[in-house]
């Protein structure tokens, strides 16, 4: 990993330095911070590392440990968390199950609850509906081997799919629901992608510190005749997660 | 725009209140928190509506003027500067300056600085490269109308592209270099996607308040042989941009 006086940590700012080191680490990690057995430098080269003191360093680290990025054996050391970071794929048939595949042994959503009511604007716009038109929304966090990955809002028409809520509580799975209401197949339209700070559902539900960030995505699927049949805000936790987007050139 | 107590500020947090609001009013702004004038609510209003004191509402605004997000104008209010955030495509035939065609006038890149070195580790896998192979690194900044919108560190196997920087700081684009060095057309094969926090470079040379978020993209681009040509770190000012991925399903 280069280190550059160019990257020094910005200390008259509206982040505390000891989130700033833990985003260091973190990004470190993916750049060979750890050595082959995962451990981290001590807590005092990485203090001289990044120029703070060991205290800051140690409470970076206790929030990588809270978020479920590193790990502290006694007498041993600190240790990346297996598995490392997720890959999330943004592609045409992203599906949450699937793109975690190989990369975590069970894949499972769980609703957090659902509700029908009037489509907001930007929902309505999205699934090109009349303002105000019924909508299903469920809110919803995604797990990968037991740790929470995302948690999203998602849209749906009310007229096509009642009841999809059941459907969800029930598999785990949106492709599965969509499927029991006879969406066999549908492809995700457009995806925007920006990052802000986690708000306190996200610190709550994503099991985040205070301060993390979560990588937020927009996106529209469409059945196979092009209809738009979901608008999702879903909020990944950095710590865990990176999108990948493949070339399809 | 909903609002709701889930979505309540985080007080104990790495994160000063202030930088929390001016998140939450950046993103306001795209779900609808301006008026069709592009005018944000009073100070007052807006420290109803998160639960702060006017003061921290103040910070927050004037982080974003400084960041180029609002302006204020004397009697009249605060308003969304236009144009609004940019949208930066990730797709196999991803080239600055077309991504953004049609949302600025003039997009250029500038060269900061260069170097022939050995390539990094990270850089010479992603280039199919023997470790410490001779590449070009290139530290460059992209502005749209004036205004930057990331800042990039790219790698190219210097073997094949000495010269290069010559190239770009001639025609501001990475496309023109890589046309005058025989390689008429290249694809994006990978992106990562990630964000942390801004470090001193990014706040310098993107001009950003401290706290600010960057999105950082990790992409390959081979040219039509599929042989990789380069390595590019990229860093967005979150505040002004967002990524998009095109469905081409």
């Amino acid at each position: 990993m280069q280190t550059s006086p160019d990257e020094a940590i910005e200390r008259r700012s509206g982040v505390a330095l000891w989130r700033q080191i833990a985003d260091r680490i973190r990004l470190g990690i993916a750049e060979g911070l750890a050595d082959d057995a995962g451990r981290l430098p001590t807590e005092m080269a990485l203090a001289g590392r990044f120029g703070v003191n060991r205290h800051t360093v140690r409470t970076a680290i206790q929030a990588l440990v809270q978020e479920g990025v590193l790990r502290s054996e006694q007498g041993r050391g600190t240790f990346v968390e297996g598995p490392r970071r997720l890959s999330y794929p943004i592609r045409a048939r992203t599906r949450f199950s699937a793109g975690l595949a190989g990369q975590a042994r069970e894949r499972r959503g769980h609703l957090l609850s659902h509700a029908y009511e009037p489509a907001p604007p930007q929902a309505a716009e999205a699934l090109g509906l009349a303002p105000e038109t019924a909508i299903l929304r469920l809110e919803t966090v995604s797990q990968a081997d037991g740790r929470p990955v995302s948690r999203a809002t998602s849209y749906f028409p009310a007229a096509r799919f009642a009841g999809l809520e059941k459907h969800f509580a029930d598999t785990g799975s949106i492709t599965a629901a969509l499927a029991a209401l006879g969406v066999p197949d549908y492809v995700r339209a457009t995806t925007r992608i920006s990052a802000r700070h986690a708000d306190s559902a996200d610190l709550a539900h994503l099991k985040l510190s205070p301060g993390a960030i979560v990588l937020i995505t927009f996106a529209v699927n469409a059945d196979s005749a092009g209809i738009p049949i979901q608008y999702s805000l879903t909020r990944f936790a950095a710590d865990r997660v990176e999108l990948q987007v493949d070339g399809e050139g």
